[in-house]
Formats: C-alpha cells, sequence, structure tokens
C-alpha cells in the first residue's frame, strides 16, 4: 500500500515550491534570495536576551495568541489601529491565508507574471483556479486587464519580483476603482520603494497591505509577516490561521525591530546607494539592459564578450559565478525572465565580488 | 462594502478556535493548557545564545527550509530516518496540513469526543466533513467504531485530551489492522505514557505520529511539533506546508533540547510522580472520580461539601479558582467533560496553592 493514495488527488499531483538555495556550507556569497546584508537592530539582540532571561523560563509558556503587543506596534507605525493588523509566520502564511480564504477552483485567483512564484504554488494547494496577467516587456503595471479580471483576489508584487519595478500609489488606486474582488498588495519590498499603497487602506476595504520583516528588517530567520487591511478581512485571517503561530522569540525580535527606525532608515538608505550604484553601472558601463528597482535586488541582462544576450548567456553568466562561489538566481523557464539575472544587493564587499566576477565572465564568456 | 462577502460562504461563518487563556498580568497560577511547569534544558539556552551570537547575524538569513539538522535528530531519537520526519511551527500545524492533505466535504475526517478541540475547528476551515465517534463515561477506545469507520483520516489523541485517558498499542494495533484511511495518532502527551505507537510505523504506511515540543520539552513558546511517518506521506506534508516554516531559533532550541534526554527524562519523571499524588489525593480523600490520567494533566469531577458533582458543581469550582487567581480549564459544552476540571500539573508550589484553594472551596461551598 502507498500511503499518498489515500491524499487528495490535487494534493498527490503537487509539486511543492522551491526556494531560493539555502547552501550549508561556508564561503558562498549569497545574492539569491535577497536578503539584507546587514544584521537587525542591536535592540533586537537585548529583546531576545531578555525574553530568554537566565534559564530560557518563559519558553515553556504559550506565545501570546494574537501577537497583540506587536499588532498594537505595527499599527503605530503605520498610523493604523490593532484590529487592521494580522501577524503572520512570514508574510507566506499571510498569503496563503488570503488564498485559502477567498479562492476555489471556481473562484480564481489572479497575479500577475513575473510576479512571486509562491502564488502559483498556494492556488495549487487549494485546488484553485488561476488566472494570469502578463507583463510585457516594458514591465509597465496592465492596470485595465487587472480592473477588469474576475478573480476574486489579485496578487500585485510591488515592487514586483523578480523585476523590482514599483507600481505607483495612483497605479494601484486606479484598480481598485474599478476591481471587484480582494486587491492584495503583497509590499514586501516596499520600504525600499518611493511610495506604497497604505494611504488606500483608509478608502479601499477590499485592498490588503501584506508585509514582511524578511527583507528590509533583516529577520528572514525569524519568520514574521503581517496583513494590513479592513478589520473584517483581518477577522477572516484570525478564523484561519494557526492559534499561536508567532513564537515569543519572534514575537519580541519583531517588536524591537519595529521600535527603532532609525537603525532600519540607515541600513535601507545603504541599501538603495548600493542598488543605484550598480544598475547605473550595469546600465551604463556594461551596457545591460537593466530594469529601474525599487526593491533590495537588480534584474539585469547580461551581455557577453560578444556582446550577445539572451537565455544561454544568462545561464553562462550564472553557472559561471556559481563556479565563483557567488550565489545569485535565474528563471529560465520563460521568455520574460530567462535572458535575466536577479542579484540581492549585498554589502559593499560582497558586491565588489560579485561585480569583478562578473566583469571577468563578460571579458572572457 | 463589506469586504468579507469576498471571503468563501463557509470561511464567512467560521468561528476560531479558542485557545486556553494566556493572561497578561502575573500573579495567576496557570494550570490551564498544560504547559510543563519546568524550565527547558539549559542546552536550549545556550543553543539560543550561540544562534543569537554578539549581534544576530544570522537572523538576517532564511532558515533551513526543510529543518534538515533538526529532522535528523528527530529521526535518531526515535530510531527512525530523516525521510520520516517533517518539523511543523507546532503539531498544529501538521494537524493542519493533514486535514488540508486528506479531508475534503466527501471524505470525512474522523476524530472521537472528547478530544483535542481543535480537529473540528481545522475541519471547518477545509469546508470538510467530521466524522465524531463518541466515548462512553468509561473513556475506553471504541476501536471496532474507529476501524469501521469511513473516514479518510483518522486522529487520534492518546494520551486523550482532556481525559488523560492512553490507549495501549495493542489497542492502536488493533485498529489499524483494519482502519483503511489514515491513522494519525496525536501523542502530543505521550512523553508522559507508558507506552507510544511508534514502533507500529515500520508496519503500517497509514499510520502517522505527532509529537510536540510543547508539552513534555517545556517549549510552547518556540512553536515546534513534528510528524513521524512513511516518506510518502512525509512527502504530501513538505508538499503543502510553508517552505520556511520554522524559525532559525526555534529549529536551535528544539534541536538542542531533543539532545538532552537526561534532563528531560527527570522533569517528565517528577511531573509524573506529582500527577499520580494528585490523583490519590483526589480520587481517594476526596472520593472525587478522576481518570487515570497518562499526561500532564488530571482530568476530575469535583465534589461539594454537600457531595454534589454535575456541571453546575464543576462550574463553581473553576469560579472559585479563577477568583483566586488560580486557571484551570473546563469544557462545560457536552455531558460527557461538563461535570469536570481539567488541571494542568504544576510544580509543587502551585499544586499545593491549587489544592488548598479547592479544599476551602470543598469545605465551604
Amino acid at each position: 500500500m502507498n500511503p499518498s493514495s489515500l491524499a487528495l488527488p490535487h494534493v498527490a499531483k503537487l509539486h511543492a515550491y522551491t526556494p531560493g538555495l539555502q547552501p550549508t556550507e561556508t564561503g558562498w556569497i549569497k545574492l539569491n534570495t535577497n536578503e539584507c546584508p546587514y544584521p537587525p537592530s542591536p535592540r533586537v539582540v537585548q529583546a531576545l536576551r531578555d525574553e530568554i532571561g537566565e534559564g530560557g523560563e518563559t519558553l515553556r509558556l504559550y506565545p501570546n495568541p494574537k501577537s497583540t503587543p506587536l499588532r498594537r506596534t505595527i499599527a503605530q507605525v503605520h498610523g493604523l489601529r490593532e484590529e487592521n493588523v494580522c501577524v503572520g509566520n512570514g508574510s507566506d502564511d499571510i498569503l496563503n491565508l488570503l488564498v485559502r480564504g477567498f479562492c476555489t477552483e471556481r473562484l480564481a485567483a489572479g497575479f500577475t507574471f513575473p510576479s512571486y512564484s509562491l502564488y502559483p504554488v498556494l492556488v495549487a494547494i487549494q485546488d484553485g483556479q488561476s488566472q494570469v496577467i502578463e507583463f510585457d516587456r516594458s514591465m509597465a503595471l496592465p492596470a485595465e486587464r487587472i480592473a477588469g479580471s474576475s478573480a476574486q483576489a489579485f496578487f500585485l508584487t510591488s515592487p514586483n519580483a523578480p523585476t523590482g519595478v514599483a507600481f505607483s500609489r495612483a497605479e494601484i488606486e486606479a484598480v481598485l476603482k474599478s476591481f471587484k474582488g480582494l486587491l492584495v498588495v503583497d509590499e514586501a519590498y516596499a520600504p525600499f520603494a518611493k511610495e506604497d499603497a497604505i494611504p488606500l487602506l483608509a478608502r479601499f476595504p477590499n485592498l490588503v497591505v501584506v508585509r514582511t520583516l524578511s527583507k528590509a528588517y533583516a529577520l528572514a530567520g525569524i519568520r514574521v509577516g503581517y496583513a494590513l487591511a479592513h478589520q473584517e478581512i483581518i477577522g477572516i485571517l484570525d478564523r484561519l490561521r494557526d492559534s499561536y503561530n508567532v513564537s515569543r522569540l519572534s514575537q519580541a525580535a519583531a517588536q524591537a525591530a519595529l521600535s527603532d527606525p532609525d537603525y532600519y532608515i540607515g541600513i535601507v538608505e545603504k541599501v538603495k546607494e548600493t542598488r543605484d550604484f550598480y544598475i547605473e553601472e550595469w546600465s551604463e558601463k556594461n551596457d545591460w539592459f537593466t530594469y529601474p528597482s525599487q526593491a533590495n535586488f537588480i534584474f539585469t541582462e547580461p551581455r557577453n564578450a560578444r556582446d550577445e544576450a539572451g537565455p544561454a548567456v544568462a545561464k553562462a553568466a550564472y553557472d559561471y559565478l556559481y563556479a565563483h562561489k557567488v550565489l545569485v538566481r535565474y528563471f529560465p523557464s520563460h521568455a520574460l525572465t530567462a535572458s535575466f539575472m536577479r542579484i540581492s544587493v549585498g554589502n559593499d564587499d560582497e558586491m565588489l565580488v560579485l561585480n569583478e566576477t562578473l566583469q571577468a565572465w563578460r571579458n572572457h564568456a
């Protein structure tokens, strides 16, 4: 007996989401999963030490089930109220709950291509229906097509991944003015962008903004993300989520991080400077087509010594970097992405090695 | 527009699972959610300090997506292989994935009553069908009825909650010999019991054993649980779960805990001694009907000064304890449980205060 025959038919056929490589050996320059190259605020370390105490005494106790103090802090940060916030075990937890709460095989989940590749995985787990709206190479927002879509919930990543292209508040407002479903704006990278959709929450009850502490807050390791939305939507997420979904230590760390905005303004500025320097470097000096990123990564189309670009060239560049223990990401499965590499913005040393390795490849490939 | 009208109809009508009260003020004697009264192993504290380091540098990086080192440790502890282990964000995460993977409105999830009250909540989230098999007051396992049930997955808590009654390996084997679905034995409390179902895994590919670090390992605050099963079942859980479902700190803490069996043998023995002392105290001295618990809690039917028992008496005892800042749990919604209180086993001081408060109530009520 193969016990997986007991699983639901669509579940037995699922493919798992493939996260970026997380190498366990040292020596890698890791620019593949958009982590922050700088450590979290010292207040995070202090908050964790305080929670652990001398003997870890509080760890025997369940965490606050609603992450209530953390919700309050998040609400304050964004000028909202506690009832407009739900905290998840990473923003992936929130995205999963949204798919689960709003989408079925009859009520589609919409998203663009390219975008965060987790969405179709979550829809497949739900045995749901997907509506995919493709960008063209401009990566300009197809606002009218989204607004006119019949999706029950539409997931829009802004700044988008893997391109880094951000959509303006006005563009998102234009979608909201016509779209009848739930618009989920996945703002994982918004702290690196010029603006965000949060001010629209006051006027559009069908808007959900999703945030994470994994990128700008340098806390991918602790798994905290959150939704900002109308309290009725938050109520639904609360009924769907695990009752103790965020650990004591994660709650403490996230709260400390959010209470140190000055520290994070500093590292976000530094990441943006580094990003903009290399976008210019590759666009201008290398003549590589590079999208105007507002995220903490750069999506660039490498050209080799013969000035060729394309999927084979991108793969060659990726492989060359990999062979030199520099890890970036590329997405070979679609024409819109297959000629590009996505490079997370690292610290100065990492970017120097990356860039030298890329130039060495370019000169010899 | 009320945006919750966009939610799936069954989702809009859900009621959330009600976890036990987690008071935020101090001064309570907290015997209501079966936490361990003793702190976790000192190795846990050390492992957390090591992971945090000087400046929390590793927290900026994603955790190991599969919790691979922790899986290996868990496999070792139980004499299994890594591919027989899936780690969850608490065992509630695992239970949720099992419902999601195996149950629908057509393929029922089965469970007993009384049992862990999360199961029907998870089934409702899935818009699934429940098959409930009721115990009688003996709380003896209705093995034939379970074996003959048409449930696609049957969730059996052993030791059971809230009674503490454990089912023998032979009884569970008898179920497995006939039952055609997936049998999930939820062993949250098994470290306090005389035996467990793990040796049956080698012979029954449709058995899943679920464990948690929240009870015997004194780590409810870090949210780690796991499934032990045939590798095909583990493969399904891996395709359904969040790809980074367990934080770095939680992985480190869990691994350290599992590597210190001597420490935990000591505190588990102490909890069992305390439990058995008070079971005898209340059964014999108070003449309160009390189930033979093999868990870290006691399910007892209090009698007042007039030697009355029943729902009103249990509520009076509960309220009296509550008024004296002693928190236990009672389950008024069903005749099988409404005359009882469930009391988590605390440390000696806590149990002394609890018992004195109960005797004071008994002498005056």
